[in-house]
């Protein structure tokens, strides 16, 4: 722990190191249970004493702000306790010592990045969701008014999901191209669950996971969370570099390989055909399965559409993925997984000994809307729209030429933007969320957060086109005021190959 | 792997082994991706000669049923796929030996258990819900005919749980005598995620956790997953042996006590107040942290009601879990917990790379219950029922003396019952069965499965009062018949205390 001691002023450096640490209590940056590092540790990592550390600690101990226990060291106590406690030998837990250490691999940004659509007046390109005005509401409420409630529909449902719906989702299969059948669909809390219990149930700490760099933000946290090595394969404008990846297969034994093949979160680039083949030949030779996560396959303004990794597998080495959350609304927590036998019995198993099935009643109700035909009218109208709202920040980002350079996707939700290298993204970030316009930085999406540093992901399907025109404004102003303000900053050049 | 083989039979060995195998597999006890045993281990396990092995595995790969690959063995094929593969360099994928290994200690018992609530003709004692003609459907009904999608709802929402019902429920905890904060509650997707949460948060493989002996199953197989030494400490009429525990923690440092104190699954005690304030006291002096579950402390007939140990705790050591699954109805998988702040940190963390949030319309829909006072009534109209039933199922047993015995509970879902030492649990289980009746076998409830073997659970408040009726006559009948049949076996005299 490194404090901030300056040795020439008057104030004794004990008591410098005393009121470091009582800010940060107080502050709630040092939270009741945590551990100080020991008085040796701390002396030699400031240059002072061990003596002057004493000093400070015991200063901190005499306002009752850390205590002492044998064996544990000094902590910090909970001050909402009253200061002298009822019974002198009980202490406040420690709660930092107890927790599972690889969960300490999870970065908060996550937990910043969600409070983003909470906010009313700011305008947001930083969550991943469509456009809420879009949401068949008087559908659902129809389907709701019929009666829904039954006892079967509030009781306990089958672990794999609800039958129907699991029909329904074969048939939405179908279409997609999968031919399957409904005991071969697993219903869970969102697709991001199946992300959670594939790591559950291929990695141990230590072990190696293939993703595209850069990639879904939560899927790199789920794998830190296993504790698994993070293994990025860069893209090209043809999906994963499969050269890249046979090399690297070679050196580590992945237990699978995470890919969005098709309008890849977040840069939206759609693997080619040949690309596809080249994956599962390299997937075959090596004998490592593919998580094929697929949430905005179907949001495609294009004419053509390419099959998923799962039409394609011969040899059953793909586990596919897929959600509601993004063709229809995220807050019913339904996704599915299609996977091989002896994996779906695994996902059954973890299911089981965490939510034990999804929501019996969002099952229903899905179902319902599946089967009396809302869903593929819906996406149509949605395409229309979002193609539209596609355009106009496009437009609106190329009004001023080559100082936000982008590939317009045909399809997906993102625009994936490179700025000027002479912004630095913390900058444009802070300056954008004094204006009120959120963004997501692109270093989230890479393994390393070093990566991404002039790269930022827009969303264009959330904000309505009044507010995506006053947002890129906004945002296109910071652009251009910070580039000037930089100017005379050397470009940095970046070895890495980006998207 | 033993197999079958009679060597006094003129079927060669070879073909015993072959048949043996080739049976297993074709009726998917040995499933596709299956690594056979070594050639040496299976030869030595069933003491034939390796020459015999080779010769039975060769025999099986001619019928395709196997293959041999370099470094992975002899593995199950897939039937499915063609036996004349067009890629003869391609083979199908061995699943298992790419399965991370602690979820291999979680047993399939469970599953069988889960499958027992969806036969309707089947009279069943073994699941742990309320009774589905008790659902409140017409009041649920009524708040969904008020409109109740909006985009809001439809939308993601916190991580922490829709804000509404974290306001209802802390006033809920108020009438159990908990005081806290909406921003203190965490909405889960049923309370068995804050036990699989815990086991994420505290336990690393080899962690101690201490739970009482009998427990709730889930937890059992959560803290398996978990790769945790699960110690056992066995209750009498007061609750969990605090004396017993504190032996135990000298010698283990278990990272967290798992307890069910009111109405106690499957055994039915409540802690007593004594006993609770001797396990705060054990868990403060050895710095241990409490999960309390409290899934069935409201469905209490007694007059008198025991603080929860959260209430009783004054130093933050008390994790707190509760669910709607037991008062309300299950399908729609909400729990919540009331934790310290740190721990609560990591829950949410949690939440992030699981399943985001719990579903905003299952949220929204029972802070409207709450909050139009359905609550309170619907709990006391169930407490008259089950009481009813309790009482009548009690009778039922009580009328052959002595064959059955049980201490019956003021509260909660179960009867925990002793059966005559010369009944082996299966025999019974299948007998039972056949007749188109289903209890739980008490070993699920032990964390070595051994135990358990003259004891068995029986639901009250699930089936109606006729089928109660007619099940445990059939029941009883069967017990009677065992009983009698078996009257020469010697009484097996069990050194454990049960209850």
């Amino acid at each position: 722990m490194r404090l901030k001691i300056n040795k020439e002023i008057s104030l004794p450096v004990f008591l410098q190191i005393k009121d470091s640490i009582k800010e940060q209590i107080l502050s709630g940056i040092l939270p009741a249970g945590f551990v100080l590092p020991p008085e040796r540790k701390m002396a030699s990592e400031n240059d002072v004493s061990r003596t002057t550390v004493i000093r400070a600690y015991d200063e901190l101990k005499a306002l009752g702000l850390v205590a002492s226990y044998r064996g544990k060291g000094t902590v910090v106590t909970d001050k909402k306790e009253p200061s002298h406690s009822e019974n002198p030998n009980v202490f406040p837990l420690s709660w930092y010592p107890l927790f599972e250490k690889k969960l300490g691999n999870v970065s908060d940004t996550i937990t910043d990045l969600m409070d983003v659509g909470s906010r009313r007046d700011t305008i947001s390109f930083a969550a991943g969701v469509g456009d809420p005005s879009l949401y068949p509401i008087h559908q659902l409420q129809a389907i709701q008014n019929e009666d829904t409630f039954n006892n079967d529909v509030l009781n306990l449902s089958a672990v794999e999901g609800y039958y129907p719906l699991r029909e329904s989702l074969s048939k939405l299969m179908e279409l997609r191209g999968v031919s399957t059948s409904a005991k071969e669909v697993m219903v869970l809390s969102g697709s991001m669950q199946g992300i959670d219990f594939a790591a559950r149930t291929f990695l141990s700490p230590g072990d190696a996971v293939i993703v595209e760099e850069p990639t879904f933000l939560q899927a790199i946290q789920c794998f830190r969370a296993a504790g698994a090595r993070i293994i990025g394969i860069p893209l090209d404008h043809g999906g994963i570099r499969t050269d890249v990846l046979e090399a690297q297969l070679g050196r580590y034994k992945p237990k699978f390989i995470y890919t969005i093949p098709t309008y890849h979160n977040p840069t939206g680039i759609v693997m080619s055909m040949e690309r596809r083949m080249e994956l599962l030949r390299i997937a075959y030779k090596y004998q490592v399965p593919i998580l094929e996560d697929d949430p905005y396959g179907e949001i495609s303004f294009g004419r053509q559409k390419l099959p998923p990794l799962k039409t394609l597998d011969q040899y059953g080495y793909v586990i596919y993925l897929s959600t509601f959350s993004k063709v229809l609304f995220p807050g019913m927590r339904v996704g599915w997984v299609v996977a091989p036998e002896p994996v779906r019995k695994k996902f059954v198993l973890l299911k089981q000994i965490t939510d034990l099935h999804v929501n019996t009643p969002g099952q229903f109700l899905l179902d319902r809307f599946l089967r009396e035909g809302h869903y593929e009218p819906h996406l149509r109208h949605e395409l229309t729209t979002y193609e539209n709202k596609r355009n106009l920040m496009a437009a609106a980002l190329k009004q001023e030429e080559g100082l936000v350079t982008f590939d317009s996707p045909d399809g997906g939700f993102y625009l994936w933007c490179r700025i000027p290298y002479n912004i630095p993204q913390k900058q444009l970030l802070s300056l954008c969320a004094s204006k009120g316009v959120l963004y997501t930085p692109g270093n989230v999406f890479y393994p390393q957060e070093s990566d991404g540093e002039h790269l930022l992901r827009l969303n264009f399907t959330y904000e309505s086109r009044e507010r995506i025109e006053k947002g890129i404004s906004v945002f296109m102003d910071a652009v251009k005021k910070l580039s000037r303000h930089n100017t005379k900053m050397n470009p940095i050049i970046e070895s890495r190959p980006i998207v």
